[in-house]
């Protein structure tokens, strides 16, 4: 017989009663029932019942045995009576008498169970990750993650990508969060950076003709911590081809997605690919206040302003007077109570509003009445005017904010989010997508009134070069990303492939040439050797685990995650270096002030 | 249409005669026939030819294009004429007569040719990897490697293992090689490091209980630079697994290393894994002088010591005169002449060695006849034996090299393989495999006498605690290898999973309980809550694609590779930090003296 197990402890079935096996586990929990012991015996794959009673020789020995200690047992499989046969168990038919023992690794006292619900510390559970793994909950949830990524793989070759390996230890790349630095003990002094995301090192595959490059690839980003970014290092699916337009980058990774989705959402609808939307960049800020929207939720915001102007409501009549100015109505079907109206209310001046004006629609003497103070000051001309625009009726509420778009939209974004949510019009059962399309290239620093690039240097403006003589600020980009259920969980484009057209689009930047070739070198020069066109995306791996496993907490969903503090409690890291390892490295660290 | 293909340039047969197509790539090569031109059209997939004479509209602009650009053309697909067809060409039936083009990517003069074998030197390669890359040689190999490693995965899943990922931003993990650091801006002074394997996370994975860990995993060591081996980033095949056997581990990862190698191998001949034979660490060396023998070579050394004891042949007779020294034998089959023989020997001395005694077999007047010094000097009668001993005959010469073996036994392994190719007895066109087993688990400092770990500090001692407490030298491990063709391409073991013969172990190599806690703390604190027994390897992804490719230099299998300096040409690193950078990290670089 093998050394440690002939069956795994989900294997054993009715089928095997009256054989001899082994078993190796984990002593998940015990029960003595009056000289008779119950173990519940667990490996990765199930849990299998092993008694033992006097009869048994090695009983005194199993009397010593405690929780999460690693055993192996042999023992006879036994029928269970029927009035004990476990439904909830795949071995829940039998139990296997204990005839020998073996001690593979003994427990001492436990930080943490890993039988039962309770909570502990996040501190605790990252100390002892090795005793927080075994739990339920999170071998589900790394096994969920290996999977997912095994299905993006399968998905990606099926659609006739190979899989290539960029460098880790590379140069510096700036491109918008800190790197990570790496010195060189070859080149004192000098230093490698692991890479935010490989970015250019994909553009320069497909310079390099490979045509269609994907890559589960680690990213490296110096940020400071949240809980739902690691601080360190995370996964992206990146892909990249060659000779496409935007639309063909879609077609690519929304069937991957929408495959993961509907093979791993555990019956959650997933909306079909050819059923989502291309929203505007601009629309999406106007229509949902962010550019990852959630569309479980089906309230639009609306451009009332028209309704206001000149109205006697002079707050936002004055308002609307200045330049650039609008009045966002938030329509909120069925939240048509002056309690609820005043919560949300409540809600903006949280949020660093003044507050949200309302409207709501109730049975009145005469019929249908609107209530609130909005109503009273712009009248029943205007009052219904706006509820015919927004299609409301009795029961319904909508909700108004007023001011330079960019001053309210955010908290509009989130006021729609709760509106959707306490009125239950989110269909919480759901993954909605959308894509977010024509980006600005350029944003304006409203202090300084500089132009700088909105997101991303590398995309293509639509228009090319022509566009690029114009207006900037009118400039889009064949620039995207892909929203789920509120959050960004693509972002990709079109790449400038054409070095003059890099060039022009980093000086409107205000980056001179030299600059360019200082900075994404390679890049550039790359692209005066026949470059093709060439586009991409890339999908944040964390972020889908951490949708499909419905737990806002990035470090569920990764096997030995970093605290928010950027520690490795169970490593100790990071620490102290050597004096050697300075001194080969040529650093010297620097007194604490 | 399509803006920039409606075929790949691999895509066009005869079926297609008579369609207008749109196709896009580099011109990998343009032939002017007296106003005509002919462009061969290359992309990933393929090369297309494509014609154009004064009736095409474009024809004055095509007569711009040069090598490399990229472009777009329209056109239609004709026959080619019977004499004209290219059958090494998968559309070398037709060519396609172009109407329209669209230059996408011009390229300035080439540093290195795509088209063609022209040899470059190293540094213009990796400066200009995207045009290097293009060639057709690097295509295959990094589809090759590309293949190799979903073939590794879909084996692996094949096999019931899940890929988990570990931690690349981690604790210094001091296991041989030289660690990456990198200096930690939230604590600033303090270091993460680069996992030089993930060795410790992978034991961790099985504590917790995961049954079944791989990984394609990038390792990181601060290494010298060498052909074979990247000097900052290197990719394992890392598997590890609970409640086995090294018998289990081997016939996991056996078939599927040979099904990989049938599967790339180009129709090379793959041993079988029940063929590959377990060899003793001791018993290699004695054979084959080397851990890492070659078996294409059918070349087996013999002791011969007793045939020299107290012969005429004083050198050896006094050499064993001294304790464990000893005479070993290489024979080499049909190497019986004098020019042959004495090469070797020369061989041998420009090793370091004096040289290599020999003996070879010929016709005589009298029938077989013993040639060579040694014969001489030792007699007939002990000539004889030896020749039997070693089992040859006329036209076959053996070698013999004296001492105590650590002095001679790596030249003997250099002479065995050159013998073998010499002689034509290495079959070139087969993967040999051997596991190498019962590696010593301590080896003893020759000047100070101090026993350290031979190799890993984490395999488990084959006889346990009780062995400990023997001869330390005599310890053997649950520790193995796998040779294939003279390289190492597979290490493993059975792991070391009790914390007390941990302790032991080390303490025997001279480290303290603190240092143990101190230096791999969160492993020997995981061993105190249940570990199971468990046992894996890692196989050096590089070096199987460089196997498969044919080739001895790794840049040839890596996309972006460092140079032997660790510089990146392409992307300049390492560089210089910026000042905001190494005050965020609390660190000066030191002058260079």
């Amino acid at each position: 017989m093998h050394a440690y197990r002939s069956h795994t402890c989900a294997a054993l079935t009715a089928a095997n009663v009256g054989e001899t096996v082994r078993l190796s586990g984990w002593v998940h929990r015990v029960r003595d029932h009056g000289g008779v012991l119950f173990i519940d015996l667990r490996d990765h794959y199930g849990i299998t019942q092993v008694i033992a009673d006097g009869d048994s020789p090695v009983f005194a020995e199993l009397e010593k045995v405690r929780s999460e200690w690693c055993i192996r047992i042999d023992g006879e499989v036994l029928a269970r009576d029927a009035s004990l046969v476990n439904p909830n168990l795949p071995t829940g038919e039998v139990e296997v008498f204990i005839r020998d023992l073996e001690v593979l690794g003994r427990a001492g006292e436990l930080p943490l169970m890993v039988f039962g619900d309770q909570e502990y510390p996040e501190e605790t559970r990252l100390r002892y990750r090795y005793l927080d793994l075994r739990r339920e909950a999170m071998q589900r949830n790394m096994t969920l993650r290996s999977d997912v990524v095994a299905s993006m793989r399968r998905r990606m070759w099926g659609q006739g990508f190979r899989e290539y390996q960029t460098p880790i230890i590379t140069a510096s790349s700036p491109e918008g969060a800190r790197d990570f630095l790496v010195p060189s003990r070859l080149h004192p002094g000098r230093f490698y950076a692991l890479p935010q995301a490989p970015q250019q090192f994909k553009q320069l595959i497909m310079v390099s003709g490979f045509d269609k490059y994907f890559q589960i690839a680690p990213c490296f980003r110096d940020e400071d911590p949240r809980a739902d970014r690691s601080p360190t290092d995370f996964y992206q699916l990146d892909l990249e081809m060659s000779f496409v337009t935007q639309q063909d980058v879609f077609d690519t990774i929304a069937p991957v997605l929408a495959g993961v989705f509907e093979e791993f959402g555990g019956g959650r609808k997933v909306d079909a690919p050819q059923d989502w939307p291309q929203i505007a960049y601009a629309d999406a800020a106007k229509w949902y206040g962010t550019d990852k929207p959630d569309l479980r939720n089906p309230i639009r915001m609306q451009d009332c302003s028209e309704h206001f102007r000149g109205s006697g409501f002079a707050i936002f009549a004055k308002l609307l007077e200045q330049e650039g100015t609008e009045i966002r109505a938030i329509p909120a079907p069925t939240g048509g109570s002056r309690k609820f109206c005043d919560r949300m209310n409540a809600f903006a001046q949280k949020e660093g509003l003044p507050g949200m004006g309302y409207i709501f629609w109730r049975d009145g003497a005469d019929g249908m009445e609107a209530a609130g103070p909005l109503a009273k000051n712009i009248g029943p001309e205007r009052t219904e005017a706006i509820r015919q625009q927004l299609g409301l009726g009795v029961g319904d509420a909508a909700f108004f904010l007023g001011g330079k778009p960019k001053s309210f939209e955010k908290v509009a974004g989130k006021a729609r989010d709760v509106i959707g949510a306490e009125l239950g019009l989110t269909d919480t059962d759901r993954f909605a997508f959308a894509w977010i399309v024509d980006f600005p290239i350029y944003e304006r620093d409203e202090e300084t009134g500089e132009i700088d690039f909105e997101h991303n240097p590398f995309s293509m403006p639509q228009g090319g070069m022509e566009a690029l003589n114009g207006d900037p600020m009118a400039v889009r980009g064949y620039q995207y990303d892909l929203a789920c259920n509120g959050y960004e969980l693509v972002s990709g484009a079109i790449r400038n492939h054409k070095p003059e057209i890099m060039l022009k689009a980093f000086e409107l930047a205000g980056y001179g040439a030299d600059e360019v070739k200082a900075r994404f070198g390679a890049l550039f020069n790359a692209f005066h050797y026949g470059a093709p066109p060439h586009g991409g995306c890339a999908a944040g791996i964390d972020r889908i685990v951490m949708l499909l496993a419905d737990t806002a907490n990035i470090r569920e969903v990764i096997m030995f995650p970093m605290n928010q503090r950027a520690e490795d409690l169970m490593m100790a890291a990071p620490s102290d270096p050597t004096s050697d390892q300075l001194m080969e490295l040529g650093l010297r660290v620097l007194p604490r002030d």
